[in-house]
Protein backbone atom coordinates (compact mmCIF):
# COMPACT_ATOMS: atom_id res chain seq x y z
CA UNK A 1 0.00 0.00 0.00
CA UNK A 2 1.04 3.64 -0.54
CA UNK A 3 0.65 6.97 0.89
CA UNK A 4 -0.11 10.25 -0.23
CA UNK A 5 2.03 12.87 2.50
CA UNK A 6 0.85 16.25 1.94
CA UNK A 7 4.03 18.91 3.02
CA UNK A 8 4.25 22.38 3.44
CA UNK A 9 5.63 23.56 -0.29
CA UNK A 10 6.84 24.75 -2.84
CA UNK A 11 8.72 21.52 -3.86
CA UNK A 12 12.24 20.90 -2.99
CA UNK A 13 12.11 23.08 0.63
CA UNK A 14 13.53 21.82 3.65
CA UNK A 15 10.08 19.97 4.53
CA UNK A 16 10.44 18.12 1.12
CA UNK A 17 13.76 17.21 1.80
CA UNK A 18 12.46 15.41 5.35
CA UNK A 19 9.68 14.38 3.82
CA UNK A 20 11.67 12.59 0.64
CA UNK A 21 14.27 10.84 3.10
CA UNK A 22 11.97 9.82 5.54
CA UNK A 23 9.26 8.66 3.37
CA UNK A 24 10.97 7.57 0.04
CA UNK A 25 9.27 6.58 -2.90
CA UNK A 26 5.76 7.83 -1.14
CA UNK A 27 3.33 9.97 -3.31
CA UNK A 28 4.30 13.73 -1.81
CA UNK A 29 1.96 17.01 -2.75
CA UNK A 30 3.03 19.87 -1.57
CA UNK A 31 0.65 22.32 0.23
CA UNK A 32 0.93 26.22 -0.06
CA UNK A 33 0.08 27.08 3.37
CA UNK A 34 0.40 24.86 7.14
CA UNK A 35 -3.50 25.08 7.36
CA UNK A 36 -3.80 23.95 3.71
CA UNK A 37 -2.04 21.11 4.05
CA UNK A 38 -4.00 20.40 7.31
CA UNK A 39 -7.23 20.45 6.07
CA UNK A 40 -6.06 18.06 3.53
CA UNK A 41 -5.30 15.37 6.07
CA UNK A 42 -9.03 16.41 7.56
CA UNK A 43 -10.50 16.11 4.12
CA UNK A 44 -8.69 12.28 3.20
CA UNK A 45 -7.27 14.36 0.20
CA UNK A 46 -4.27 12.93 1.87
CA UNK A 47 -2.74 10.17 4.55
CA UNK A 48 -0.23 12.12 6.25
CA UNK A 49 0.93 15.87 6.50
CA UNK A 50 4.71 16.85 6.93
CA UNK A 51 4.60 20.23 8.92
CA UNK A 52 7.61 22.30 10.72
CA UNK A 53 6.66 23.09 14.45
CA UNK A 54 10.51 24.34 15.87
CA UNK A 55 13.70 25.20 14.47
CA UNK A 56 16.80 25.47 16.66
CA UNK A 57 17.16 28.79 15.77
CA UNK A 58 13.85 30.86 14.79
CA UNK A 59 11.74 29.05 17.51
CA UNK A 60 8.14 27.59 17.47
CA UNK A 61 6.59 27.33 14.03
CA UNK A 62 3.44 29.68 15.66
CA UNK A 63 0.73 28.17 12.89
CA UNK A 64 1.06 24.73 13.70
CA UNK A 65 0.57 25.03 16.87
CA UNK A 66 -2.37 27.26 16.81
CA UNK A 67 -4.14 25.84 13.76
CA UNK A 68 -3.44 22.42 15.56
CA UNK A 69 -5.22 23.82 18.69
CA UNK A 70 -7.50 26.00 18.01
CA UNK A 71 -8.66 24.63 14.10
CA UNK A 72 -8.05 21.50 13.30
CA UNK A 73 -7.31 18.91 16.04
CA UNK A 74 -5.28 16.33 14.41
CA UNK A 75 -3.37 13.66 15.83
CA UNK A 76 0.94 14.28 15.96
CA UNK A 77 1.56 10.63 14.62
CA UNK A 78 5.27 10.76 14.44
CA UNK A 79 8.52 13.46 14.62
CA UNK A 80 11.69 13.39 12.14
CA UNK A 81 14.62 15.74 13.24
CA UNK A 82 16.21 17.04 9.97
CA UNK A 83 19.74 18.84 10.52
CA UNK A 84 20.03 22.23 8.66
CA UNK A 85 22.92 21.85 5.85
CA UNK A 86 22.41 25.05 3.51
CA UNK A 87 24.71 25.40 0.55
CA UNK A 88 25.50 27.77 -1.99
CA UNK A 89 23.90 26.82 -5.50
CA UNK A 90 24.91 28.40 -8.65
CA UNK A 91 24.03 27.70 -12.54
CA UNK A 92 26.17 24.69 -13.77
CA UNK A 93 27.07 27.94 -16.47
CA UNK A 94 28.71 29.85 -13.45
CA UNK A 95 30.27 27.03 -11.42
CA UNK A 96 33.77 28.20 -12.66
CA UNK A 97 33.34 31.87 -11.80
CA UNK A 98 31.03 31.46 -8.89
CA UNK A 99 32.75 34.33 -6.84
CA UNK A 100 31.89 37.06 -9.32
CA UNK A 101 27.70 36.27 -8.73
CA UNK A 102 26.26 39.53 -8.88
CA UNK A 103 23.87 39.15 -5.87
CA UNK A 104 22.93 35.72 -3.51
CA UNK A 105 19.06 35.04 -3.20
CA UNK A 106 17.49 32.95 -0.46
CA UNK A 107 14.95 33.11 1.98
CA UNK A 108 15.67 35.90 4.69
CA UNK A 109 16.52 33.30 7.48
CA UNK A 110 18.87 31.01 5.80
CA UNK A 111 21.00 34.27 4.58
CA UNK A 112 21.01 35.15 8.30
CA UNK A 113 21.97 31.42 8.91
CA UNK A 114 25.06 31.88 6.04
CA UNK A 115 26.29 35.41 7.30
CA UNK A 116 29.66 34.65 8.05
CA UNK A 117 30.20 32.76 4.21
CA UNK A 118 28.74 35.57 3.00
CA UNK A 119 30.86 38.55 4.88
CA UNK A 120 33.79 36.19 4.13
CA UNK A 121 33.35 35.12 0.75
CA UNK A 122 31.01 37.57 -0.89
CA UNK A 123 31.49 40.62 0.98
CA UNK A 124 29.30 43.51 -0.61
CA UNK A 125 27.60 41.15 -3.22
CA UNK A 126 23.62 42.64 -3.09
CA UNK A 127 21.71 39.73 -0.86
CA UNK A 128 18.01 39.66 -2.15
CA UNK A 129 14.95 38.00 0.22
CA UNK A 130 12.90 35.10 -1.37
CA UNK A 131 10.10 33.35 -0.42
CA UNK A 132 11.48 30.38 0.13
CA UNK A 133 15.36 28.63 -0.50
CA UNK A 134 13.36 26.58 -3.15
CA UNK A 135 12.00 29.66 -4.85
CA UNK A 136 15.52 30.88 -4.93
CA UNK A 137 16.74 28.06 -6.50
CA UNK A 138 14.08 28.62 -9.55
CA UNK A 139 14.95 32.27 -10.05
CA UNK A 140 18.75 31.21 -10.71
CA UNK A 141 17.91 27.93 -12.89
CA UNK A 142 15.36 30.43 -14.76
CA UNK A 143 18.03 32.72 -15.26
CA UNK A 144 21.09 31.12 -16.67
CA UNK A 145 21.78 34.54 -18.47
CA UNK A 146 22.25 36.21 -14.91
CA UNK A 147 24.77 35.47 -12.51
CA UNK A 148 22.82 34.63 -9.30
CA UNK A 149 23.23 32.66 -6.49
CA UNK A 150 20.83 30.96 -3.82
CA UNK A 151 21.17 29.41 -0.73
CA UNK A 152 19.30 26.32 -0.30
CA UNK A 153 19.76 22.49 0.41
CA UNK A 154 20.66 19.70 -1.68
CA UNK A 155 17.34 18.48 -2.62
CA UNK A 156 16.92 22.25 -4.35
CA UNK A 157 20.28 21.88 -6.56
CA UNK A 158 18.81 18.07 -7.71
CA UNK A 159 15.21 19.45 -8.71
CA UNK A 160 16.49 22.07 -10.34
CA UNK A 161 19.65 20.89 -12.07
CA UNK A 162 22.15 23.50 -10.28
CA UNK A 163 25.87 22.99 -9.35
CA UNK A 164 26.68 23.44 -5.69
CA UNK A 165 30.05 25.28 -5.25
CA UNK A 166 30.15 25.68 -1.97
CA UNK A 167 28.73 23.05 0.90
CA UNK A 168 27.64 23.32 4.61
CA UNK A 169 27.88 27.33 4.62
CA UNK A 170 25.40 28.02 7.43
CA UNK A 171 26.62 29.56 10.76
CA UNK A 172 25.70 27.53 13.16
CA UNK A 173 26.25 23.41 12.61
CA UNK A 174 23.91 22.65 15.72
CA UNK A 175 20.80 23.96 13.42
CA UNK A 176 18.18 21.59 13.41
CA UNK A 177 14.08 21.56 12.21
CA UNK A 178 11.61 19.23 14.22
CA UNK A 179 8.60 18.46 11.98
CA UNK A 180 5.75 16.34 12.77
CA UNK A 181 3.42 13.81 10.86
CA UNK A 182 0.37 14.69 11.58
CA UNK A 183 -2.94 11.65 10.66
CA UNK A 184 -6.64 11.85 11.33
CA UNK A 185 -6.08 8.95 13.51
CA UNK A 186 -4.02 8.80 17.00
CA UNK A 187 -4.08 5.12 16.89
CA UNK A 188 -2.30 4.62 13.10
CA UNK A 189 1.00 3.31 13.34
CA UNK A 190 4.04 4.57 11.20
CA UNK A 191 5.23 1.48 9.02
CA UNK A 192 8.99 2.35 9.51
CA UNK A 193 11.68 0.86 11.68
CA UNK A 194 12.36 1.43 15.50
CA UNK A 195 12.74 5.12 16.05
CA UNK A 196 16.11 6.43 17.42
CA UNK A 197 14.99 8.88 19.69
CA UNK A 198 12.36 6.27 21.28
CA UNK A 199 8.84 7.83 21.99
CA UNK A 200 7.65 11.52 22.78
CA UNK A 201 4.08 12.34 24.72
CA UNK A 202 2.73 16.11 23.17
CA UNK A 203 -0.20 17.48 25.71
CA UNK A 204 -1.87 20.45 25.79
CA UNK A 205 -2.93 21.99 29.29
CA UNK A 206 -4.94 25.10 30.03
CA UNK A 207 -5.14 26.32 33.78
CA UNK A 208 -8.03 27.05 35.87
CA UNK A 209 -8.49 30.90 35.93
CA UNK A 210 -6.86 33.28 38.07
CA UNK A 211 -5.06 30.60 40.38
CA UNK A 212 -1.66 31.78 40.10
CA UNK A 213 0.26 28.83 41.76
CA UNK A 214 -1.28 26.62 38.89
CA UNK A 215 1.45 26.02 36.43
CA UNK A 216 3.67 25.08 39.70
CA UNK A 217 1.37 22.36 40.26
CA UNK A 218 0.62 20.95 36.96
CA UNK A 219 4.53 20.36 36.58
CA UNK A 220 4.65 19.07 40.28
CA UNK A 221 1.72 16.29 38.58
CA UNK A 222 4.54 15.37 36.38
CA UNK A 223 7.76 15.72 38.57
CA UNK A 224 6.79 13.22 41.34
CA UNK A 225 5.95 11.12 38.48
CA UNK A 226 9.54 11.16 37.27
CA UNK A 227 8.52 12.21 34.11
CA UNK A 228 10.62 14.19 31.95
CA UNK A 229 9.54 17.34 30.13
CA UNK A 230 11.19 17.66 27.21
CA UNK A 231 9.63 21.03 26.47
CA UNK A 232 6.96 23.45 28.06
CA UNK A 233 5.73 26.37 25.50
CA UNK A 234 2.73 28.80 26.43
CA UNK A 235 0.80 29.90 23.24
CA UNK A 236 -1.59 32.99 23.61
CA UNK A 237 -5.80 31.26 24.27
CA UNK A 238 -6.32 34.34 22.01
CA UNK A 239 -9.40 35.10 24.52
CA UNK A 240 -7.02 38.30 26.42
CA UNK A 241 -4.18 39.17 27.39
CA UNK A 242 -2.34 37.01 29.85
CA UNK A 243 -4.33 34.12 29.37
CA UNK A 244 -1.95 31.27 27.67
CA UNK A 245 -2.37 27.52 26.92
CA UNK A 246 0.77 25.18 27.78
CA UNK A 247 2.21 22.59 25.63
CA UNK A 248 4.03 20.18 27.48
CA UNK A 249 6.28 17.26 25.94
CA UNK A 250 6.85 14.38 27.71
CA UNK A 251 9.46 11.86 27.44
CA UNK A 252 8.20 8.37 26.78
CA UNK A 253 4.95 6.88 25.66
CA UNK A 254 1.52 7.49 26.97
CA UNK A 255 1.38 4.19 29.18
CA UNK A 256 -1.34 2.95 31.17
CA UNK A 257 -0.99 3.99 34.33
CA UNK A 258 1.46 7.41 35.02
CA UNK A 259 0.46 9.62 32.45
CA UNK A 260 -3.12 9.31 32.78
CA UNK A 261 -2.88 9.36 36.47
CA UNK A 262 -1.65 12.86 36.14
CA UNK A 263 -4.32 13.90 33.50
CA UNK A 264 -6.75 12.98 35.37
CA UNK A 265 -5.07 15.04 39.01
CA UNK A 266 -4.25 17.72 36.85
CA UNK A 267 -8.33 17.68 35.50
CA UNK A 268 -9.41 17.17 38.94
CA UNK A 269 -7.72 20.69 39.60
CA UNK A 270 -9.39 22.17 37.26
CA UNK A 271 -7.51 21.95 34.32
CA UNK A 272 -8.30 20.83 30.82
CA UNK A 273 -5.85 18.60 29.48
CA UNK A 274 -5.65 16.98 25.39
CA UNK A 275 -4.02 14.67 24.54
CA UNK A 276 -2.07 16.01 20.95
CA UNK A 277 -0.15 12.72 20.67
CA UNK A 278 2.33 10.28 21.95
CA UNK A 279 4.54 9.06 18.92
CA UNK A 280 8.30 7.79 17.80
CA UNK A 281 10.99 10.25 17.43
CA UNK A 282 12.80 9.68 14.34
CA UNK A 283 16.39 11.54 13.50
CA UNK A 284 17.58 12.21 9.62
CA UNK A 285 21.63 12.17 9.66
CA UNK A 286 23.64 14.91 7.89
CA UNK A 287 24.34 14.11 4.30
CA UNK B 1 13.51 68.25 30.18
CA UNK B 2 12.08 66.47 26.81
CA UNK B 3 12.61 63.22 25.64
CA UNK B 4 13.35 61.76 22.62
CA UNK B 5 11.24 58.27 22.05
CA UNK B 6 11.64 56.24 19.53
CA UNK B 7 9.41 53.06 18.13
CA UNK B 8 8.76 50.97 15.58
CA UNK B 9 7.45 52.60 12.62
CA UNK B 10 6.22 53.66 10.38
CA UNK B 11 3.94 56.49 11.73
CA UNK B 12 0.39 55.90 13.05
CA UNK B 13 0.75 52.40 13.22
CA UNK B 14 -0.49 51.11 17.02
CA UNK B 15 3.14 51.61 18.42
CA UNK B 16 2.70 55.15 17.41
CA UNK B 17 -0.43 55.15 18.48
CA UNK B 18 0.56 54.04 22.32
CA UNK B 19 3.50 56.63 22.29
CA UNK B 20 1.57 59.17 21.29
CA UNK B 21 -1.06 58.27 24.04
CA UNK B 22 1.70 57.79 26.65
CA UNK B 23 4.44 60.38 26.33
CA UNK B 24 1.86 62.93 25.10
CA UNK B 25 3.89 65.62 23.59
CA UNK B 26 7.52 64.52 23.88
CA UNK B 27 9.55 64.14 20.15
CA UNK B 28 9.13 61.09 18.84
CA UNK B 29 10.85 59.48 16.18
CA UNK B 30 10.39 55.64 13.96
CA UNK B 31 12.22 53.10 13.26
CA UNK B 32 11.87 50.96 10.42
CA UNK B 33 12.82 47.30 12.51
CA UNK B 34 12.54 46.66 15.80
CA UNK B 35 16.19 46.15 16.13
CA UNK B 36 17.13 49.36 14.66
CA UNK B 37 14.84 51.23 17.27
CA UNK B 38 16.57 49.09 19.87
CA UNK B 39 20.15 50.22 18.63
CA UNK B 40 19.23 53.78 18.73
CA UNK B 41 18.86 53.57 22.60
CA UNK B 42 22.36 51.79 23.21
CA UNK B 43 23.80 54.02 20.84
CA UNK B 44 21.78 57.18 22.65
CA UNK B 45 20.39 58.42 19.64
CA UNK B 46 16.73 58.55 21.69
CA UNK B 47 16.17 57.93 25.45
CA UNK B 48 13.30 55.67 25.21
CA UNK B 49 12.40 52.71 23.22
CA UNK B 50 8.87 51.30 22.35
CA UNK B 51 8.57 48.01 20.78
CA UNK B 52 5.65 45.44 20.92
CA UNK B 53 6.52 42.39 23.10
CA UNK B 54 3.22 40.42 22.83
CA UNK B 55 -0.41 40.53 21.30
CA UNK B 56 -3.37 39.13 22.81
CA UNK B 57 -4.50 37.22 19.80
CA UNK B 58 -0.53 36.37 17.55
CA UNK B 59 1.48 35.79 21.36
CA UNK B 60 4.95 37.06 21.38
CA UNK B 61 6.94 38.96 19.46
CA UNK B 62 9.73 36.70 19.26
CA UNK B 63 12.02 39.77 17.29
CA UNK B 64 11.99 41.63 20.21
CA UNK B 65 12.51 39.04 23.05
CA UNK B 66 15.33 37.49 21.04
CA UNK B 67 17.28 41.21 20.33
CA UNK B 68 16.99 41.50 24.20
CA UNK B 69 18.54 38.61 25.27
CA UNK B 70 20.98 38.45 22.41
CA UNK B 71 21.52 41.23 21.18
CA UNK B 72 21.59 44.07 22.95
CA UNK B 73 20.92 44.09 26.51
CA UNK B 74 18.57 47.45 27.54
CA UNK B 75 16.30 47.53 30.95
CA UNK B 76 12.81 47.29 30.53
CA UNK B 77 11.79 50.57 32.53
CA UNK B 78 7.55 50.14 31.81
CA UNK B 79 4.99 48.60 29.84
CA UNK B 80 2.17 49.93 28.06
CA UNK B 81 -0.88 47.46 27.09
CA UNK B 82 -3.07 49.43 24.16
CA UNK B 83 -6.35 48.04 23.33
CA UNK B 84 -6.38 47.30 19.63
CA UNK B 85 -9.43 48.92 18.09
CA UNK B 86 -9.73 48.64 14.17
CA UNK B 87 -11.66 50.81 12.27
CA UNK B 88 -12.85 51.29 8.70
CA UNK B 89 -11.36 54.56 6.83
CA UNK B 90 -11.97 55.59 3.30
CA UNK B 91 -11.04 58.91 1.43
CA UNK B 92 -13.33 61.96 2.86
CA UNK B 93 -14.59 62.00 -1.19
CA UNK B 94 -16.04 58.25 -0.43
CA UNK B 95 -17.57 58.79 2.87
CA UNK B 96 -21.35 58.65 1.54
CA UNK B 97 -20.40 55.66 -0.38
CA UNK B 98 -18.45 53.65 1.17
CA UNK B 99 -20.11 50.69 0.55
CA UNK B 100 -19.31 50.74 -2.77
CA UNK B 101 -15.54 50.42 -2.13
CA UNK B 102 -13.31 48.00 -4.49
CA UNK B 103 -10.84 47.00 -2.46
CA UNK B 104 -9.95 46.88 1.11
CA UNK B 105 -6.09 47.24 2.25
CA UNK B 106 -4.63 46.50 5.44
CA UNK B 107 -2.05 44.50 7.43
CA UNK B 108 -2.76 40.46 7.19
CA UNK B 109 -3.28 40.40 11.50
CA UNK B 110 -5.85 43.16 11.18
CA UNK B 111 -7.52 41.97 8.16
CA UNK B 112 -8.14 38.73 10.41
CA UNK B 113 -9.20 40.14 12.74
CA UNK B 114 -11.88 42.07 11.35
CA UNK B 115 -13.02 38.62 8.82
CA UNK B 116 -16.17 39.01 10.99
CA UNK B 117 -17.16 42.23 9.62
CA UNK B 118 -15.55 41.90 6.20
CA UNK B 119 -17.65 39.41 5.77
CA UNK B 120 -20.85 40.53 6.56
CA UNK B 121 -20.39 44.05 5.67
CA UNK B 122 -18.34 44.32 2.18
CA UNK B 123 -18.63 40.34 1.16
CA UNK B 124 -16.88 39.57 -2.23
CA UNK B 125 -15.20 42.84 -2.15
CA UNK B 126 -11.49 41.81 -3.08
CA UNK B 127 -8.62 42.63 0.37
CA UNK B 128 -4.65 42.91 -0.12
CA UNK B 129 -2.01 42.87 2.20
CA UNK B 130 -0.16 46.11 3.27
CA UNK B 131 2.88 45.96 5.45
CA UNK B 132 1.57 48.10 7.54
CA UNK B 133 -2.08 49.59 8.80
CA UNK B 134 -0.50 52.77 8.14
CA UNK B 135 0.75 51.90 5.30
CA UNK B 136 -2.82 50.56 4.07
CA UNK B 137 -4.24 54.31 5.33
CA UNK B 138 -1.77 56.14 3.35
CA UNK B 139 -2.29 54.11 -0.37
CA UNK B 140 -6.14 55.25 0.24
CA UNK B 141 -4.82 59.06 1.30
CA UNK B 142 -2.43 58.70 -2.25
CA UNK B 143 -5.10 57.28 -4.09
CA UNK B 144 -8.37 59.47 -4.13
CA UNK B 145 -9.49 58.59 -7.30
CA UNK B 146 -9.31 55.15 -6.43
CA UNK B 147 -12.59 53.91 -4.19
CA UNK B 148 -10.16 51.85 -1.18
CA UNK B 149 -10.81 51.42 2.21
CA UNK B 150 -7.70 50.66 4.98
CA UNK B 151 -8.92 49.10 8.39
CA UNK B 152 -6.27 51.08 10.55
CA UNK B 153 -6.89 52.72 13.64
CA UNK B 154 -7.66 56.37 14.91
CA UNK B 155 -4.35 57.19 14.73
CA UNK B 156 -4.05 56.66 10.91
CA UNK B 157 -7.12 58.21 10.06
CA UNK B 158 -5.64 61.83 11.80
CA UNK B 159 -2.46 61.53 10.27
CA UNK B 160 -3.50 61.06 6.73
CA UNK B 161 -6.99 63.12 6.40
CA UNK B 162 -9.37 59.68 6.29
CA UNK B 163 -12.95 59.46 7.16
CA UNK B 164 -13.71 56.42 9.82
CA UNK B 165 -16.79 55.08 8.41
CA UNK B 166 -17.19 52.27 10.37
CA UNK B 167 -15.71 52.59 14.02
CA UNK B 168 -14.38 49.13 16.53
CA UNK B 169 -14.36 46.66 13.71
CA UNK B 170 -12.44 44.20 14.55
CA UNK B 171 -14.11 40.49 15.89
CA UNK B 172 -12.36 39.91 19.39
CA UNK B 173 -12.83 42.98 21.85
CA UNK B 174 -10.37 41.74 24.17
CA UNK B 175 -7.90 42.27 21.79
CA UNK B 176 -4.86 44.38 23.62
CA UNK B 177 -1.06 44.68 22.67
CA UNK B 178 1.37 44.83 25.46
CA UNK B 179 4.80 47.55 24.75
CA UNK B 180 7.60 47.58 26.40
CA UNK B 181 9.60 50.78 27.07
CA UNK B 182 13.49 50.67 27.11
CA UNK B 183 15.75 52.29 28.66
CA UNK B 184 19.87 51.95 28.74
CA UNK B 185 19.96 52.45 32.53
CA UNK B 186 18.00 50.24 34.69
CA UNK B 187 17.81 52.93 37.25
CA UNK B 188 15.94 55.58 35.40
CA UNK B 189 12.21 55.84 36.66
CA UNK B 190 9.19 57.07 33.88
CA UNK B 191 7.96 60.77 35.09
CA UNK B 192 4.94 59.62 35.08
CA UNK B 193 1.86 59.10 37.81
CA UNK B 194 1.14 55.50 39.23
CA UNK B 195 0.87 52.69 37.36
CA UNK B 196 -2.73 51.32 37.12
CA UNK B 197 -1.22 47.94 37.64
CA UNK B 198 1.09 47.93 40.02
CA UNK B 199 4.89 47.14 39.59
CA UNK B 200 6.18 43.76 37.50
CA UNK B 201 9.74 42.04 37.65
CA UNK B 202 10.80 40.24 34.42
CA UNK B 203 13.72 37.65 34.68
CA UNK B 204 15.50 35.56 31.89
CA UNK B 205 16.41 32.24 33.34
CA UNK B 206 18.75 29.50 31.70
CA UNK B 207 18.44 25.65 32.94
CA UNK B 208 21.42 24.07 33.97
CA UNK B 209 22.28 21.66 31.65
CA UNK B 210 20.67 17.58 31.44
CA UNK B 211 18.80 18.59 34.75
CA UNK B 212 15.18 17.45 34.10
CA UNK B 213 13.50 18.56 36.92
CA UNK B 214 15.06 21.89 36.43
CA UNK B 215 12.37 24.24 35.35
CA UNK B 216 10.13 22.85 38.25
CA UNK B 217 12.58 23.53 40.84
CA UNK B 218 12.62 26.99 38.92
CA UNK B 219 9.28 27.43 40.03
CA UNK B 220 9.29 25.97 43.22
CA UNK B 221 11.50 29.05 44.25
CA UNK B 222 8.90 31.18 43.44
CA UNK B 223 5.76 29.24 44.91
CA UNK B 224 6.99 28.56 47.86
CA UNK B 225 8.00 32.59 48.72
CA UNK B 226 4.02 33.27 46.65
CA UNK B 227 5.79 35.39 44.21
CA UNK B 228 3.17 34.95 41.79
CA UNK B 229 4.22 34.43 38.09
CA UNK B 230 1.87 36.07 35.20
CA UNK B 231 3.85 34.54 32.64
CA UNK B 232 6.95 32.13 31.31
CA UNK B 233 7.82 31.61 28.48
CA UNK B 234 10.59 29.95 26.66
CA UNK B 235 12.53 30.43 23.52
CA UNK B 236 15.59 28.47 21.93
CA UNK B 237 18.89 29.55 23.50
CA UNK B 238 20.16 28.94 19.26
CA UNK B 239 22.76 26.60 19.74
CA UNK B 240 20.73 23.50 19.61
CA UNK B 241 17.31 21.80 19.64
CA UNK B 242 16.13 21.25 23.19
CA UNK B 243 18.12 24.05 24.55
CA UNK B 244 15.32 26.81 25.83
CA UNK B 245 15.61 30.26 28.09
CA UNK B 246 12.77 31.41 30.28
CA UNK B 247 11.59 34.63 30.31
CA UNK B 248 9.74 35.05 33.45
CA UNK B 249 7.48 37.62 34.67
CA UNK B 250 6.55 37.81 38.46
CA UNK B 251 4.34 40.33 39.80
CA UNK B 252 5.56 43.14 41.84
CA UNK B 253 8.63 44.91 42.39
CA UNK B 254 12.09 43.55 42.51
CA UNK B 255 12.22 43.50 46.60
CA UNK B 256 14.97 43.64 48.61
CA UNK B 257 14.73 40.61 49.88
CA UNK B 258 12.37 37.65 48.74
CA UNK B 259 13.34 37.92 44.36
CA UNK B 260 17.01 38.48 45.41
CA UNK B 261 16.58 35.20 47.54
CA UNK B 262 15.05 33.27 45.02
CA UNK B 263 17.49 34.43 42.35
CA UNK B 264 20.45 33.35 44.79
CA UNK B 265 19.18 29.84 45.27
CA UNK B 266 18.72 29.26 41.33
CA UNK B 267 21.93 30.43 40.77
CA UNK B 268 23.37 28.02 43.68
CA UNK B 269 21.38 25.32 41.58
CA UNK B 270 23.03 25.78 38.33
CA UNK B 271 20.90 28.61 36.35
CA UNK B 272 21.69 31.44 34.75
CA UNK B 273 19.49 34.71 36.19
CA UNK B 274 18.96 37.77 34.87
CA UNK B 275 16.99 40.70 35.22
CA UNK B 276 15.31 42.28 32.16
CA UNK B 277 13.76 44.96 34.22
CA UNK B 278 11.42 46.08 37.41
CA UNK B 279 8.82 48.09 36.01
CA UNK B 280 5.59 49.52 36.84
CA UNK B 281 2.67 49.05 34.34
CA UNK B 282 0.64 51.25 32.35
CA UNK B 283 -2.78 50.75 30.72
CA UNK B 284 -4.76 52.84 28.39
CA UNK B 285 -8.32 53.13 28.35
CA UNK B 286 -10.40 52.65 24.85
CA UNK B 287 -10.99 55.48 22.95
Amino acid sequence: MTYRIGYLGPAATFTNAAVKRFFGGEESIPYATIPDCMDAVAAREIDYAVVPLENAIEGSVNITIDYLVHEQPLAIVGEIILPIQQHLLVHPEHAEVWRQVTRVCSHPHAIAQCHRFLNQYLRGVPVEDATSTSAAARLVKEHPEERIAAIANETAAEAYGLTIVHRDIHTHQNNHTRFIILHNDAGVSLPYEEPERGMKTTLMVTLPADHPGALYQVLSAFAWRKLNLSKIESRPMKTGLGNYFFLIDVEGAYDGVMLPGAKQELEALGCSVTLLGSYPCYSLKRE
